[in-house]
């Protein structure tokens, strides 16, 4: 199975990004973790993105606040899809990540996330390898079925408390 | 190839959405367009979701605007990757759409693309498509070229206007 | 008397939701909670819906955050009024949520209210039965004297303290 | 049948309101228009809501801009259902009388509807009516069906285009 | 000389607006406080208005939050200058406050401060009284020059410690 | 009677700004107008704010622009109350002008009115110096009888056309 | 003398970034332009920062609309300044393209100025080569003065038509 | 070598910009700092701004926070480039801060670096200076070394904790 490329542009982004790693975990879906910069460390950033296709991955993802480059520099340097996830820092609730990374320019797209929405960038790489991956179709069937149950036992217990 | 499913809500997005037309075209990926509103013809939208597996689909793009539900409603309904593409109305500049498709809760992403960004949800699609299509791989890496060399193309042109 | 439905699409929006609980007892007016996700459970919330009106509904109210879809999808599939309380996540500041309910496409309005805003979506609900409901208008109109002397009451202490 | 009273902060909003009378001539609901500004003319907007009620209306819709108080103006002084219709001025895209009319405080809530969502502010009073009019209610399951059939004819024109 | 009249909408603006206080009572300015709610209390907090110019006030400062409609209660009903005090509430930074108040249609302008400024509320007062009020005027030169003295005895102690 | 001093960061802003001119001719207030830059000419636009006390001003309007500074520069060399008027630019709708101008610090309120609300600032000056003019004050009291009769007289038209 | 290097994320923001080279023309200085964008010749933007020090450039300024990623790359690649221009692209206002600029991460800054603010990117880059280019400071000065001029200019034909 | 000018519009903004402090330290830069407010000492700060360049000054840098208005005070009294700080205050998340300080009108540049951006403000003095300081140079290109070294010891340690 291809692998998916996690790259965070600052350790610090890491409590917010391992919500992802506990969802491909859960998938069974390989994944390589990388700490590196759009900004201070752009040829590692660059050199991942083009060696990532025959290094075997198949989608990255890119978590990253504020002026959010990363996810724009892996886009830019390999035509695997890249998701990005904005990660909200201390100011501007997230906004100024979202829209450095959800508006990129005609030939480059970025697949934009929620603000911290880490679980659904994991998600969403799951739901691409699964083109090419039956097995994990079938658990993202049946993980729509544990949440849809997981919404029915909350609606259960709050019908038992209010509804009489 | 796995197909593309276009879903709009509303027939007035057809300007908008058509870009993505012809870039898929472009690369010769087969697409369907539908017309299917998330409120005024919900179970279309939803019964096209649920078997857009099965039926040969691969990837669904999802345009709306304003209160933009229909990524969420088509994300709602298959496992298959839904990106969606915000279209902008004559108020708040395409704001309402973009939050509304792209801060999705926990297990259900929609991979979102610019306001109005029709080009890069075609495009994104093709890229989850070439996963399992080395010929569009292929073509993506010669879009590549092709676009850098346009760019080199206006470099050259304004470095000889303005560059002495 | 007619019910009002309160869903909200995640059992976490309970502590923004149950203000609206004890302004509907305060009324006497009948009501049932559910917790149904417009997309974990899409069909839950649609088939609610659909069968509020013979159930014995005469208003919704849903309450949900971030990418807020609840209120358009039980707004597509009812013609009873539908009343949408936006729930404040920990990111945008709810502004995700009031975009997602309010700026809903002709056809299928959603009448939202503030922010966290439980209390008016209560009351909104009364104020809406109370058009059949002679003894509810009655207790509006009693309830607008106590809020004023309230008010009053409030004032009475602030001019105590600060004017001499 | 009870009427919907409608009122705008000044008759420059004409043209955005009128979209309101035809749909409720659709519906053969009755409503009466007035222009009165929370700020010109304070009282005669106090006066028409608080006879309101006696006066044979059911519901109210106020339709303002900028700083839109006309709406508040309106709940403050009756306790039926206020719809609060923001409309899109000059500048800010219509954010300030979206905040103006939805942020109400407790107690005296305004049922919002999309920026210069005329159809939808009248649609929703004709719903609210419907509760204790059987005809209007079969007039909107008729209406949602007319609704889908011209999504469904546009989705035809689409499809007959473009899917080969 | 002429009170203030300092009005706010709710007993819970109390913290923010007593920072008014201590700048009034600095000056020597006699005021007012009243708790009237747009909402609530419309009646009072008109008659409150209408009668502020015959009952000896100079200036009104209404302070609100969320949808702040007070300050234009107030202008709409009397002609003396009325000061808007954007207060913060929980949610949107004040944004919505800010926008209610300030955003006045022509006819009614709401002289606006920053959003939870109730120093500047009461400043502003007193600098409007101080045009029939030498001894104002006196205590403003006073206050400017104190000002700057705490500015420069701040810089000075700035300056011995980082400047060598 | 004091003269009201305006005072606009450029030529440009004459087409908003004029119309306060034509609301203090209405009322009889002598005005005098002044292009001075904050930042192309800060020593002619202090000097102004500085000596208009003496000068026979009684208020101040500061119209600006983008980050308009103006009022605070007007306003941190008199005592004399100054009244913002945020210009709307080509970006951004005029939200910058308007926070620049509205969020002063303490100690140095700037009267903020509506963006491009020239009309306002104008007849907020006019209600600061009927203060101590009670010909001002009558006026005042006159206008808004008219613009009530012009409201009403736009309700009788409105009710006439649309109400049977 | 030190040359100026501009670069624009694509041709189509060459009506914006124009009124810079007058600027620099009028001072007297240097420039080269080049089309390079982030995304699409990442390469050539990156080789141009790289080399941009020792070819002699000793500031670069940088335009680009939407999700703004090129001051970013330059500065990433250089320790020259590097001057970042928002471009206003049709959706948000050039908002997205001002916070992808300015929020850039410690370490690597990007001056940012005003959207579409071309002509003072240009200023900023002469005033920052003028450090040790006293010819170019005097021409500053002389350019503070002719400014002053022309707003004088204008407050005089102002003050004519309007000051009686 | 010439001195960075560090003016904060108020004491309270020490937090915020000492980090500037330390950075200039690490880079052998001689810096000065003052509290100059724009509105309650403007004539120190423009008295500061005018005096910059003869005494030995090379770049100034403002930070303030609300509507920051320190940034235009200075570059409109000096030819010096200004560095803009925009420091986030208590209310609007610093964007207030921001739009006052890098949407300045044409002739007059203020060179914004991100909300709260303390360290970037100085880096960015410190890469203006060294256009004339081969040594600064140096240390600047070291000082990427290092950061590059930083992220790339942060990938390691990421990468062996979860990378098998």
């Amino acid at each position: 199975m291809k692998k998916v490329g996690i790259v965070m542009g600052s350790a610090s982004d890491l409590p917010v990004v391992e919500k992802a790693f506990s969802v491909l975990d859960e998938y069974g879906v390989p994944f390589e973790v990388h700490v590196y910069s759009a900004h201070r460390t752009p040829e590692e950033a660059i050199c991942f993105a083009k060696n990532a296709e025959e290094n075997g991955f198949g989608v990255l993802i890119s978590a990253a606040g504020k002026a959010a480059h990363l996810g724009g520099v892996l886009a830019a340097n390999t035509v695997l899809p890249v998701i990005g996830l904005p990660v909200k820092s201390s100011e501007l609730d997230g906004m100024d990540a979202l829209l450095s990374t959800v508006q990129m320019p005609p030939g480059v797209p970025v697949a934009t996330v929620a603000i911290n929405g880490a679980q659904n960038a994991a998600l969403l790489a799951v739901q691409i390898l699964s083109l090419s991956e039956q097995e994990l179709k079938e658990k993202l069937h049946a993980a729509k079925v544990r949440n849809r149950e997981k919404v029915l036992a909350a609606d259960k217990e709050v019908s038992a408390k209010y509804n009489k």
